[in-house]
């Protein structure tokens, strides 16, 4: 079975696994206080040009989307997304069992556009009962997109300055964060914290077992949020398992060369399925690719190589997403190129 | 200043506010357990046709539904409404702050149908990510809508049998039910009890001061229901006033008269604006009246009419709702067709 | 039957109910911002002495704890209150279901003693786990208290004292406020207004139908209140129901004087029983009577006479509740008088 | 630094982590749905004797205490705990901010006894006012106890009992069961798995990095766990690195191995502690060592070894807690010794 149906179905990168190995007969702190979640925290801190940030380590991205949202908003507040957010659609619901209401706006190829935004925002005050509806507070956007999609520089500060004139934290789900630093040309870590309040660097699908480091570059809005995350059952008794993790992985730039491998190998199969006349549904230069495949060749190939249907395209095709990782092989590349 | 902005600017009915008066110095049992909470069950159940339907009282719309979809709903379920739906819109994400998810579905004039009912729920079970999605639990819709339509036995039966192909109860909001039971020919409230799980009783936009009956006639759905409604601080002590308003609006027909006295006075409004050349932006057969009105017109007449301004139509013109009620005067109708 | 078990078996004081009537006809304004809601926050701004507070209006105590409660926590944050706290035993969990833990303490009559509270907290701050704990983060106190006890000034300021210093408000239900306001030489609403950041006006036990006026005198605790009282579905339709009757409730001492007048009520029972050589389990001045009786004397006039059994004794006896209010009669006193 | 404050300073038992190296190149199934969760889960049923039990694999203890608590309970209920238990104290609140209360019993040497728990139900359903108050709905215990102590079988079924005839279901928290399970002619894991409706086994605190083996025997109380787990953010991506690990655990009886040898350590410690002359708090046969010590000895030796200050004892002793674990080794016990 070829597999390319997420960024997930791969072990640890192999430094990832020997820093865990190389570390597992020392005593260390608990609850994320240990030496390496505090090494790691250096080396984030530094990697985002950002001294006074404030690192927090949780395990996965729908826990850590939850806690940072319900922390921020108040009871009254909901969180703008798009309506393709991770957040709106495939976390079960756990910004709502949380209170909180996921205000939906029309995205573009998974990204919220500035100017739909701003609409949004003027008609919420205009509207004479805004007062009986749930207040915007905090805008969520996910870099790179589900669609696999980035926004460029200009983009991002747009929505961060509509943000700033409605008061409105901007916050940025990075779950799969490496695979945008590892495109060519694209924004840099320490761009990706100047242009919002408060992000997550993902961990789980870029290489490690497990983790996701936040990063508060607003400090305001972290006000006891060691408890927050504990509160959420998100605080590990051995929090090594995150620091060494992180650690690795922001050791001899580690994170962005997984991104940027992985990003390769997705080029290697896109220009592949191109060259054999396939239609791509959205121009993703991340490790996602969404790809038009006539439903006789799913059925023909679906018990030889894995992938995820993400919707229909018409009656007689699928928009299907193949993804690839650290672990992906080029000789599994050639062999999905060569069945579909 | 005409006041046509709502229903609920009115006191009560007087021969509620008489049955508030007469009894005022009987010494009562507490918390609904009174003999005028129990004698307007008895009334509403018969006029209803359900011996074994179960009765409660609550004091106000958004309170009723945050109840009743609360505690029918498990952690994992979210409730499927139209977009236009006042628990989407106008209930400050009570609905979310009680933890459950509002799933909007595109709705036509206010209400659903239930061909989209069917596709969305067969979307749902077929997105191979549904574990990871909020579940329906549970259908709402109102009648009248918030834009006053009503749905005829058809529709309602259509989406009844969606309901019971997916196992989903139907919860019918009636804030306004008083309205549609006005209209001729309109469903009976034993047709609405048939068609629907449980739903409820509008008394605060319908001639009461405050108060509105819930009815279960799916008693399996309301498991400790008193005590979920004391949980959310819905529980009068005095639980008199709710039994004494219910206990009148149920004599001699007095709920379904303040219904068609105010639709009439409506059709009245309605027929002489369509007489002065306005268009209606919906058909709305019950006491709401969405009419086209022009910017500058708005501007000349705010100051002397009230009413609400529902949405932009087009640039010169405005979506302007009016109301009528128990205490819409018919002078006042005529003054304000002199100033539109 | 005698009806001694609440002081909410009553309809509403008759100058309230007078109030009601007179103003039915009139238009209003809706969702408590009509002109005698602004007229009832001026006179009870004015009563307070703090004409800079934020008067809202609400309907029940369970509710207006629940949203005070809920709006001034934080997530991670929890309320303190003594263990006979109405919020921890007689609210059906509505604090929790909202997300926040009843920090309780030992109480000594009903009342939270300032030495307790300051032990508890220098040891939460002491506890080496207590970010893995519940940060108190707002003190509850009711006065009356559940035992219809008071706190005299002294009392209240130290409690007062040890909030300052550990920064926390300090909120007051007053859901019988005026059986304080009533009692000789006691605390005036000025007096309360000034020892605590928030606290409610009762009206439901205090001769009103229904509503709780709630008096900010710490304004920054009350952002987009409004809206939270709307979520919590608290916000009345038609407000003015509660505006005229706390307009009427602040006019000519009404609300004193129902306090005094059940007092003395109270104190013509207490002095009966007093002299028929009755104990008490409490000695409470305001119209709450907790008096110790033989369970055969329960069997043998339970029929006759209702009441509260509060709780065991001894083997042979229990703690019954007797409560007056604005409706009281003298007749009713002596005949409970001769039965017990 | 000698380390005795936790069972979670070390890293992962050998066997454990050889078998994360050992899989890590394998392409598995996501969330929790590879073929070592099956196995694992296998392997747990086995150990258990219960075919039929349904096993979810969660992250932390927190973690998984709120879900099981909160998707048994109903709005209205809330979970029965011993007032030292882990949910009470030492979760940040996390069941309440789910909704529920904890309702706090006296526990006796950590452990709730069945009497206490019998008194407590009868009079919640005698008392007048229990529609009221918060419904017990569920019974927490914890085995190992937080103070380390064990019930006996008959204690366990006394408390089973009682549950059952008051329809409550029973759920322990293993999070420290292999240290139960390793105490001699303890109960075994299936002698567990009979004794309640669901237990978990604790991976974080015996020798896995983390993770928690969730056990329904009673499985109509896992309707849609799975997206409850999903929802409070606790389904792993990766789920491999909880099924490979807790595989590892259940093979070749690593985990009760593992609870055997730390019993076996704590014992070493205790007995030298009491041939020094040092008194304990409490009897523990698990891996928790209470002990009181004098407060000049704790400054003394505070920077040389690392322990829980447990509780004030008298003004000149504070109990103290000893952890032992799979990693602690037999030369730090025996200068612990020395130093104590």
């Amino acid at each position: 079975m070829l597999v390319f149906d997420s960024d997930y179905t791969d072990g640890a990168h192999p430094l990832v696994l020997k820093a865990l190995v190389d570390s597992n007969k020392e005593i260390l702190g608990t609850y994320t206080l240990d030496k390496y979640c505090k090494e790691a925290s250096k080396k984030i801190k530094k990697a985002c040009n950002k001294k006074n940030a404030k690192i927090y380590f949780t395990v996965g991205g729908t826990q850590t989307n939850s806690i940072v949202i319900g922390s921020i908003l108040k009871s009254y507040q909901g969180v703008i997304s798009v309506n393709t957010g991770h957040i709106n659609l495939h976390e079960a619901g756990a910004i709502e069992h949380d209170g909180h209401k996921v205000l939906a706006l029309e995205g573009k190829d998974g990204k919220l556009e500035a100017n739909v935004l701003k609409t949004y925002l003027e008609g919420f005050y205009q509207d004479e009962s805004f007062e009986h509806m749930v207040f915007p507070g905090l805008v969520y956007i996910s870099y790179p997109t589900e669609y696999g999609t980035l926004y460029s520089k200009e983009e991002l500060s747009a929505i961060k300055q509509v943000c700033n004139e409605y008061h409105l934290p901007l916050f940025i789900d990075g779950a799969r964060l490496a695979y945008a630093l590892g495109v060519e040309n694209s924004l840099s870590l320490a761009d990706i914290a100047n242009s919002c309040d408060v992000f997550y660097i993902g961990g789980t699908k870029c290489g490690a077992l497990c983790g996701e480091a936040i990063v508060f570059t607003n400090t305001k809005l972290c006000d006891h949020f060691f408890t927050c995350i504990k509160q959420k059952g998100a605080l590990l008794a051995k929090g090594r398992l995150l620091g060494v993790q992180f650690n690795a992985l922001f050791t001899d730039n580690l994170y962005i060369n997984i991104g940027k491998q992985s990003v390769l190998k997705a080029k290697l199969l896109k220009d592949g399925l191109k060259a054999k006349g396939y239609k791509f549904f959205i121009d993703s230069p991340t490790n996602l690719i969404f790809v038009i495949v006539k439903n006789t060749k799913i059925e023909e190939i679906k018990d030889k190589i894995s992938f995820s249907v993400w919707q229909e395209y018409d009656s007689e095709h699928k928009v299907i997403r193949l993804a690839t990782s650290h672990g992906t092989r080029v000789d599994a590349i050639d062999a999905a190129l060569k069945l579909l």
